[in-house]
């Protein structure tokens, strides 16, 4: 009966924060941890269920990265990064597309569906949903910029939501794959962090949510920062605050708070519930990036 | 963080409750110490503002008993009662009316709308929502059924849901005082458990909660009876496990399964969020009544 | 055959007013003789429902000072007034809410419902309607003003018409005591004249009608004035033309045009038919202000 | 005052007609003095203003016989009639369809919109509204009936209400013409009374309301039957009570009650108003015709 | 089979064209040869037809001349033009109604219904479609303006396409004779490609076609001009190279792209198909129009 | 200018074909020399566009097969077959999703949106659109069935539509990969044409049209059977008219019919445009199957 209680105390506790975001969008940058270890699966699908079931609508963009070199090895190709971007010529395309489109996409719908919600897979080439174009890696070398081909590397160039709406009417979850579709017919190879945040943008996302597999934005102490300004992004890189590959990740928050999305945060995978304990807890978990 | 963890854990057990309950209508009779208790109504409250934001409409029905008598008594009437019957003159039945329409039911309103909710408070006038007709009291005497007239006391002739369904297309949570509208004009004193059974048949609620000052329905060892099954009731009764104020409660189950409601539940209304430990638990709380 | 003619003229006659006022919002504060009389009851109630069956909306607020006073007598409570306002401790109040809400307001209902319109009954509580705040009556003395307590009495902070719309989008009429909800729970005794002016100005109504005791606004030869305009209020109070209890009458008027209502009435309720007198002729009766 | 008073009772006693027939479909064969005399056409572009405003639509059906001869005269063609029915070779058909659509209609059209109602002129070729087919005159001779051919004189076939919802939807008033489209390009001359009953009972209208020049169906003794039922009618033509042009009247009054009708009315377009007469009093005017 | 596909590259060569036009409005003027040849009837129809299923949406608006002077001559009245223009006495513009909106309109209403479409006739009195006011004949004598009486000739005044919108919701096709409703219930004659260009500019077409019995606008060598600016229109009237019957077209173009229409189009009517020819090729046929 | 007109007379030819299917639902089956010869790519996309666009639906689903065993090829697995079906152990599953969602579905999606439609790719897990079990291949030895266990090959147990309908409300174009989603989490691989003919089933589709690389079912002389009738399959089968791989294409087809389709077609989808031929011709092409 005491566990009962507690029970009944923890809903009636959450009643401010399902009133607070009833009806919101939240876009989720679905990777790492949270994608891979199977531990990890079951909470997080059941967390988007039970998001969706209380009124929070929510759009699912994943990554991907290790199976792609998994099964790039198995064909016989050999994976090649330039300053941490893929060099993705067709062949190396296609694999994107394969291992992102047909399999961890579908593993992710199944999952949520298994959970009993209405997971729908679908790619940027899907209603044209995520329209792109050719990304140039820029490099500094003493004097000059140098601008390097790294292949079918995209960047976003506008997000259409039609098919997002279409399926949200009838209470079908989103879960997108990072495949552009060029406008010349190409297929692009797109961030997924940047997909994440320029769909959180284009729909005017209440929260734009980064699963990751680090704790949050560390201080010079190693302790978590709870609020990051987006004024204050900048000062933070320049001090080497923030660094690596935390950099991409406080951009992507950077622009979709610029895309009009009311709060973006940097969330850690490894925790079960991860996304349960932000929503409803007034700390939150990780670190939030707000105006 | 333990704390936390708990919480999400909670959250995710009621998942599948919140999935199975999604978009139903819960008619739930409000009375008895969860109606007095200071420290009962908001935990009542913020039950019923949770229920609604996570898809359950929730229909309550109120009582107002010894509220009626004390009002009586400073306005120097003194409350008659035949066999647990109000004798109700017309002057009895202004201040019925004053009592439960005027003060209980504005009471319970606004308790819901200071948690968050949008309450509306009804009585069977309101839109001709219960048509009653008087009822006599029947009394055996030996050898024949005598018939004594109680006054202004009536019963539930037909439920017109319109307006419920009205309010909650908007998201209004409706709150009912017991008072019947004649076909002559009449204003009736009816039996809030009635009320409450015919207005959960009447919108073919999924469950008919009955709070109550009890834990349940007892056996002969005292313990409480998980579950009653329709047609065992009159065993139940004959042999006396069922006995006195619990009678008309059960047959008010009995009455809102006869009009096709799922599942009729006689709970513990002392418990504080007894609406969540019966809704969001396999065993429940209390005793259910069912086919 | 004559008769019938007329009757058919009478009609034809009306025509033009039908074309006019279709789908239009007419707040009615029904109070004083109108609402006491036996023999006024029945044509006020047919008024209201042949309005909204040739397509106006109306919104009734009433008052119900007599019986308030009387039952607080009953209780064994004297009604104190301090120019003209009622002191309202808390007893006083929860009369006032028993009088008005659960006598007074479900009387008008049933009234309108056994004509076989579909009235429903509402306070400022239900839905948060009618928000008010502390009023406190302010006296001149000499050099300065003093502040008196005179309780729990409140002016209008807000009207919320949402449930107004929603019940008016299924043809439900709804009748408003003036009782509003405070902010941190508490409940205010409101003057009707106020909240019908403040339902009308929310509602952007075509025409706020006050159903009085008096012929309308007296010139002081004794003759109706027909039309008064806004700007002239103040002098026509500065000359005694608008004195005592027509002061607070006319200003009620004068805030609802203030809030975007196209014309205020003050029309004699004593008159059986006045609704219609005053909407279907080109003089009406009474008084208008316009702006 | 009085004046006043009497024309409020007038609108009051209207009310449970009102209410009676919110929502229900008149059909009017329109036709007659009431078409013809120019005192009598105010009155009725009125009364179908006003019955639309308070909620009864009404279609309308018109003739137009002399005008037809008239025309055909002017253009040099004798109209040739054989038992009553126009001979309608093409070049006739040519001119019926130019005076009926053309000039009639319009004239109907233009008459209700300076009174302030949203007519919409239609012949039976309009969205195929009515579809005809070719009629032979049967006459009986001595041993043998005979079979005439009287040209593109035309019965109803089948009738395509949908064009009829569209414009009632959007409170347009429909006015029609009595031509029929045939299957194989053809028009057709058809009856106005029998276009009106076939039109009344393809939208289920409430009331078949045919004007006419007499006081309604008489008696032996010359005075008005109030009601005729359906069943009765054979007796009364085979006992010349009914008789010469009375007969397709109620001949069309039976199709029309076949066809789903509630009631036909047999009512004089002489008395001024007579439609507000006929709907707005118990006894109404004319003759009744019911199942 | 050569011939089938054939059939499929055209269908195939007409989907760009269907794509752009897809859920536009095309304002038809339909008059000269295209409506009075026998052969060109039904490719007319079936066209009209054609479009509307590919989800164009058409509003056709025809004239009628020679018929009209044919029936005033078989009535025994002389025509009689001043500078081109009918002069319209009462009995003439009888005559003018009853060929325009009695035969005519009906005949094209009935030739699309065959072909398989959802004709209705209206004329611009049907739901004051077409409001007009009299309209003065100017000449110029040496030194002054004279302005001369032709009776009921009319112009635009107003548009009101309610009465279009609720017919095309349901997919009819409104089929507009040139009458138009004057203010104090006259009606007016009014030139056809006036209205059909105030309609064009009313319900903002995406084109307006002018059928005529020319292959266009010629320049000087007789050449037809696949493009006029409408900034040019003025010197193409001063140099003559617009003149005669057709300026008053071109002008009827100038007068819809200054309402808003995208483009108007002088059309050839002689040709068969010319509305499939003019919409599904990038030259179309005749002289385009243009801001 | 003649190219023009026969232009206009093929759109015109076209026009009964387009009544007939307006807003009716085609499912197609693409596979085979369709779905891989360059040449025949764009005008299977653009007929696509077409079709919907005069407001066809159609649904697409497709096969896969040569580029499946390229991949295990070069990720060094050999493709094995028993009877024609592919033994599908966890890892070939997975290739199989991956070439068929991720690679085939994406590029028949692009290649639609490149013409113009709005396409979007689906696996029967996404929305539980098609749940699938085990299918154990049957196999006759002399006196006994013998069953082999093929691995993850699957046949359609039931097709839940909503997404489809969903995306059909806004004009998607739905284009299904073979996949099917096991009750208890598995992934099947399901023969497409089973697929197609469910969803045919499911959606109660027009048309079930199955691409081939056969100009259809031929008799003993080899000529094509334009019409084969449900009841004469088995015979045919019998007499080995129908052999080989035509035997589960025609039982498809039967099953199709079976389940409410209305016609089922084997088309040449070797001949460019063989969508267009088959569907707006009378004779069409390949064979019919017909109750």
């Amino acid at each position: 009966m005491k566990r009962l209680i507690e029970k009944a105390n923890a809903l009636t506790e959450s009643l401010p924060y399902i009133k607070k975001f009833y009806g919101k969008t939240f876009v989720i940058k679905y990777g790492g941890a949270a994608q891979v270890k199977e531990e990890l699966k079951a909470p997080f699908a059941s967390d988007i269920v039970l998001l969706n079931l209380i009124g929070i609508r929510t759009v699912i963009v994943h990554g991907g990265g290790p199976k792609i070199s998994d099964t790039m090895k198995r064909m016989g190709k050999e994976p090649v990064f330039v300053h941490g971007q893929r060099i993705t010529d067709e062949e190396t395309m296609d694999i994107v597309e394969m291992v992102l489109g047909g399999l961890v996409n579908k593993e992710i719908v199944a999952l949520i569906n298994n959970h009993g919600g209405k997971a729908v897979g679908l790619s940027g080439k899907d209603g044209n949903l995520i329209l792109a174009k050719k990304k140039m890696l820029k490099r500094s070398t003493g004097s000059d910029d140098e601008s390097i081909d790294i292949g079918l590397v995209g960047e976003v160039d506008q997000v259409c939501p039609d098919l997002l709406y279409a399926l949200e009417r009838e209470n079908f979850i989103p879960v997108i794959s990072p495949i552009g579709a060029g406008l010349h017919g190409e297929t692009f190879n797109v961030n997924a962090d940047d997909v994440a945040a320029s769909v959180a943008a284009a729909v005017k996302a209440e929260k734009f949510i980064l699963l990751t597999d680090v704790a949050g934005v560390n201080n010079k102490k190693g302790e978590i920062i709870a609020t990051v300004h987006k004024k204050d992004i900048k000062k933070l890189i320049d001090e080497e605050v923030v660094s690596g590959g935390m950099i991409p990740k406080v951009q992507a928050c950077r622009r979709a708070l610029d895309g009009g999305v009311s709060k973006a945060h940097i969330v850690d995978g490894r925790v079960p519930h991860c996304l349960l304990l932000e929503i409803f807890t007034d700390q939150g978990i990780g670190t939030e990036i707000v105006e």
